[in-house]
């Protein structure tokens, strides 16, 4: 048994990763400023009395310090804005919840003694990829969003932190991650679109737009196998996602084949959904691949899997039209 | 005759940039909060009548709207923590100076319409690079240092806005620039160091560090070629430093020999001078060399060049000790 403490633990993938913890006997402790997690997130978790939950804004300075000690085993660091898509229209959001909040995560490791960070950073951060499928090494990239430049900034001081003071870091380059607990993204909001109306379907660009997706306990796999993997160094950088691609409009018809509906597609048009939006991620996995791990699920399985808890949680439906 | 803004304006850099700006016969607003600035360093800028200067600290939100508006030609946003040594001791230094320093200039421009920006970075963003020269498009780096983060951190934002709101940005990844108003490094310690006692010198690490440096006139000349070049896309990015490379002892020897001194020298060891220092760096620069830019001073040169401004100018001595 050993102690976890779990940043953004009401998360989509936070409270997936607090769970898993817990299945395998750790002791948990859980942050969240419930800005946008879910208290029914965590309802199983909070029957488990190796959990403990911290109501904890990481944007003050020292909020981690007195939950932090030497004996924490790792810091799953995964608050965070979760959204790529409203960079824009609040410029200082992922300074502040992406950068900001990673420095003082990482301040409160340095003064605690805790020494080991897992960090949850995005294929964003290789902008529009010179090279698919992209690979952690590929050329120093170009920031094309705010999202991919507040994950960039957070990886960078990681790794600082990891030379100046000696913490272990490994730092995971997620595609969309969907399944169970999914709370945002085009996944949702196609779904709770044809909830209200199963006649038309509103889609941002031209609908060929490719992305890669990545089931949740797949990804949560992946984590939990590179942090048993031999040989680390101080910084490991991995990938997560799947070999395959989908089109947004693959991605539809997935969605519409299991609500059982044929809506009228009305398109925005353009090879992007949103300014900063790529018009393709494919990601080489084949580091985390080669310590042996496999996604268990297809893109499209994963998609279908997402729709079907959405489904039996229409109440997600209004969260995500806020 | 244009209007451009300079952050840092009292810099040893940002100086001489209003300098070259005023010989241009232009218009310069020049910022700086004087934490590390000199205003010695403007006195001839003063007596310009097309040069005006603020007082303003940066790092607060809106410090720098009110002096911009669409008309500005180009932000010379070149105010930052300028020692790249100090990060371990001051962790949210960088942060604060480099990153958010930045984030606020760029909210400022966002706001007022300003368009182009320059930006200061530095070659530390690659780390310890795992090829030499280093290009612009090297593989994704890890941070080592601090200052390498914030710099890394404030090009992502630079990029992003540059992709999102639709500004011009040109940033330059310099190498240790020497020269007249040099204020701080290893030139200047170990001619302060000798100034006190010529018999003995402390080194740090083994002398062996594999270093570039660039003329500041050379750097100079270099940001104005590549802002005049034909054909630039929103985001360019330029390596910035002389082909060439000499040892930390080359420079001591130079150093001795323009002072006429020949000390003990006393290596404290080991590869590095302190924790994230590179034993070697040395850029590619055939990109700004493509436009047609050369540095007229060897390092060697601009090394001398250096000794001899310091000893014009001992007072720097006694900022240097502080």
């Amino acid at each position: 048994m050993a102690r976890y403490v779990v940043t953004g633990a009401a998360g989509f993938i936070g409270s997936a990763v607090v769970d898993r913890l817990l299945a395998e006997q750790n002791e948990v402790v859980g942050v969240d400023n419930f800005s946008t997690g879910q208290p029914r997130f965590l309802e199983a978790a909070q029957q488990n009395p190796r959990f403990t939950l911290h109501r904890r804004d990481l944007l003050e300075a020292e909020a981690l310090t007195p939950i932090l000690s030497p004996d924490v085993a790792v810091v799953f660091h995964l608050a965070a804005s979760a959204d790529v898509r409203f960079g824009p229209e609040r410029p200082r959001r992922d300074l502040e919840q992406s950068t900001i909040v990673t420095s003082n995560v990482l301040e409160s490791m340095r003064k605690t003694g805790a020494r080991r960070i897992v960090f949850s950073s995005t294929g964003s951060v290789y902008g529009e990829a010179p090279l698919f499928p992209t690979p952690e090494t590929c050329p120093f990239p170009i920031q094309t969003s705010l999202y991919g430049a507040g994950k960039l900034a957070a990886e960078g001081l990681i790794q600082a932190y990891a030379e100046s003071f000696g913490l272990w870091a490994t730092i995971f380059r997620f595609v969309y991650i969907v399944g169970e607990r999914y709370q945002h993204g085009h996944v949702l909001d196609f779904a709770a679109q044809l909830a209200r109306d199963p006649t038309r379907l509103r889609v941002l660009g031209d609908g060929t737009q490719r992305k890669s997706y990545l089931y949740v306990q797949d990804c949560i796999d992946a984590m939990t196998t590179a942090l048993r993997a031999e040989g680390q160094k101080k910084v490991e950088i991995y990938n997560l996602g799947t070999d395959e691609i989908v089109t947004v409009n693959d991605s539809i018809d997935v969605i519409c084949q299991e609500l059982g509906v044929k809506p009228r597609r009305e398109y925005t048009g353009g090879d992007r959904g949103w300014v900063g939006d790529n018009p393709m991620i494919l990601l080489d996995c084949s580091k985390i691949r080669a310590l042996g791990w496999r996604p268990r699920l297809t893109i499209r399985e994963a998609v279908r899997a997402t729709v079907r808890y959405l489904l039996e949680n229409p109440w997600l439906f209004s969260v995500a039209a806020t």
